[in-house]
């Protein structure tokens, strides 16, 4: 085997020019997406008042394995991309275990976080098109960030709707948005009607992703010249993501290096979805018998407790329904400190692999996670997103594992982002007043109790 | 020419193997420091007390072109090293420019500025002569976060004094320190004699380096297996950072690129010292005629309008002298943003080199900083730190009269450190709460009279 560097970096020219479509390659394809008031599959022209044109393609074909990817939205990546395929040696070192750990690290770019690979393509087809401009939701602010910057460089305008915590936890993320000219709206508003019904019936609530999606899909449909972008969950968003697993291939194919386990943290599932993109292809075809393992926080556990059904894909009811592994689209997680992690579904593409048992999932208490994330920040130097620490905390569990063992395993991560805007939280956990929330179950049974009424 | 990609990334075994000591090559060395009672230059031993012994034996070496960099150091270099050289095919484009524009990134780490560089080093020294911590200050943060990095990584204990007014302009700073297990001080404090002597002359101050310097080394030598580190200004410091200028160098050299023009921010040094030591080593020789550009806040114009005299190092007149180009230690300037270039003083060596015409200075505005800044956001696509923006603002105005010219010149800068942690400045220059504060004449004058009298 060569000598692994610390940072595996490909060159320009060894770029993917393509994405990868996954369920092209799937045997059950994901379920289609639902049209609220026929229970019909979504025709394209339905979904036309809300998506672009070329997305909704995107989003439908389950046939077509690659897209190519645009030379404008190539030049973009260039900007920030490859991005590093990192060997944690001084990790490993510092577990004393004979796994070999690596990390895909996307954090490397302003947005701080992986969500800029699909914020690109998607302003990039807005504008394509021929719109004035876009909506959005975001949770943490990494989408936001990273659909402004997009649309900055376009000259696109940007309109985000931010989940009210994280708008109150993160002050400094609604001025970066700014800096790239967008404006910048806490969820729920009195800007929608939507907004004001959830008000109506949760006042005071702090928000949640299902919420900000619901404002943005009416400001969208309401507002001439303009659409909505989200920033996870759809098919389309883990095609973009696929960049970030085709890259991880090429790197581990340039050193030879073979891995025996995946791990991706998973909210809306569009990092992990892109991480295990090329990886699930080959343990699909039966070439590859990888572990791959979606880590989700124990206050929002879509894949571990929740239901595979069909869905609404936001709280105010407003989107089409997906069938998805779900907490119900009325569960508001807890305000607490799982960030982009707090949506109350899945990937319909991730659910259905998840339901046919080719990937696992573990759903990791908060506390843990932070102490994930201090020791890999001092180990490895890098300061880790919250999200991002869910797949570390897992990552170092399963390292543990090898070092109890003696097993050399190879260990491959995505560590999705950055946590310069996380300080809040890191304050909370060094002044011990971090709570590991957990649902109970009577509050499940009663959002469960609120899911559609859907036979397929 | 080879196709230049946007961004040169050496590989591994490409990156520099020792640090490069300008001082060895230039004619008119930097004066030495002086012991303030006897106006002698200082001896090893009288800096034993302050400094670690190796950093003494670089600190005093004027002979000695290359210094080894000892393999721990370069292993942790590897966590995040080589730095990219970025082609800025995107700011080209948008200034519409015939010039070619390369930035040497150095914000890709969590301290998110080149400070590791050489707080690892110290660190690294200090460990092994076996102390139990160091003190030190900071400005801006980025000093004191790159310190904390490495003290955590080496198992050092860490005493930060920060200068005040960042400390609350930037509370997420000091929870990211934290995060590595420093302690943080706001300075001036009465945790020191010379804190309570500056706080009682100046009540209300809201500190300056030069204070956070006094106590940080008080601090040091009045607590047992203690040393005081500083990010910049000393020779060391120069010494470490070269590292940015050799793999600067190695990246063009890479793909034929010769520079016109090299652009550095400079507060203390630490940072222009690194960038230009290799080119300046060749103009020196008379190999290369290139232009050396410094660029400081109108707000500490240290180049521009201090004084080439003797002066202290800090505002409590604990330090040494060195001869410098300075406003007077003394003076303390207004708490506007420029952050980590507020230093009434500038590197001894890169004062001789000023004063031997061998390179130019130019004092911006700080208005004018954040426009360049915002501007390089939206088409670089990286959030840049303010100090950085001070070398961004002038390499457009370069940039801007090569298309006036049609010069095609090819101009090199160095890009310090992304701004995630100054966003309450983009803020005020968002909301037009920005001002240009130049210190008068008058003001000047006064610090000026109480520069130490000293004839060498």
């Amino acid at each position: 085997m060569k000598d692994i560097p610390y940072k595996i970096y490909l060159n320009e020219d060894e770029m993917p020019k393509a994405w990868y479509n996954l369920r092209a390659d799937m045997k059950n394809k994901p379920a289609p997406l639902l049209n609220p008031g026929t229970l019909k599959p979504m025709k394209p022209e339905e979904l036309s008042p809300v998506f672009c044109e070329e997305l909704i393609r995107q989003e439908l074909d389950n046939e077509t394995p690659y897209f190519r990817i645009p030379d404008e939205i190539l030049d973009f990546y260039r900007m920030y991309r490859p991005s590093p395929l990192v060997r944690a040696y001084c990790l490993e070192k510092a577990l004393d275990t004979p796994a070999k750990i690596y990390y895909k690290f996307e954090g490397n770019n302003t947005s701080g976080s992986h969500k800029l690979n699909s914020a690109i393509a998607q302003a990039y087809y807005a504008k394509k098109q021929g719109l004035k401009g876009v909506t959005t939701e975001t949770g943490a602010g990494q989408w936001g960030t990273a659909l402004s910057m997009a649309c900055s460089y376009l000259g696109l305008d940007c309109r985000v709707y931010m989940v009210k915590v994280s708008y109150e936890q993160k002050p400094f993320r609604r001025e970066v948005m700014r800096t790239y000219g967008a404006s910048v709206t806490p969820s729920p508003s009195m800007t929608t009607e939507v907004g004001k019904r959830i008000l109506a019936a949760h006042p005071g609530t702090t928000g949640s992703l299902g919420c900000a999606i619901s404002e943005a899909v009416e400001a969208a449909t309401t507002t001439e010249g303009y659409r909505y972008v989200l920033g996870s969950v759809l098919n389309q968003v883990l095609l973009h993501q696929s960049i970030i697993g085709l890259e991880t291939e090429a790197a581990l194919k340039k050193y030879d290096i073979h891995p025996d386990i995946i791990i991706g943290c998973a909210g809306g599932g569009s990092n992990l979805g892109g991480l295990i993109a090329p990886f699930m292809r080959d343990k699909i075809k039966g070439l590859e018998d990888y572990r791959i393992i979606a880590v989700e926080p124990q206050s929002c556990p879509s894949f571990t407790r929740g239901k595979y059904a069909y869905d609404f894909c936001d709280t105010g009811m407003v989107c089409p329904l997906a069938k998805m592994y779900t907490l119900g689209s009325s569960f508001i997680p807890a305000p607490n400190h799982a960030g982009g992690l707090r949506y109350h579904g899945m990937s319909s593409t991730l659910s259905q692999l998840y339901d046919d048992g080719l990937m696992e999932a573990v759903a990791v208490p908060q506390t843990k996670v932070f102490e994930a994330a201090e020791f890999f920040a001092r180990t490895e130097g890098i300061l880790p997103a919250p999200e991002s620490s869910h797949a570390i905390r897992v990552a170092v569990d399963e390292a543990v594992k090898c070092r109890e063992t003696g097993e050399e395993k190879t260990i491959v991560f995505g560590l999705t982002g950055t946590g310069y805007f996380d300080m809040v939280a890191y304050e909370k956990f060094h002044d011990g007043k971090m709570d590991d929330y957990v649902p109970t179950d009577e509050e499940l049974s009663v959002s469960f109790s609120k899911l559609p009424s859907v036979s397929v």
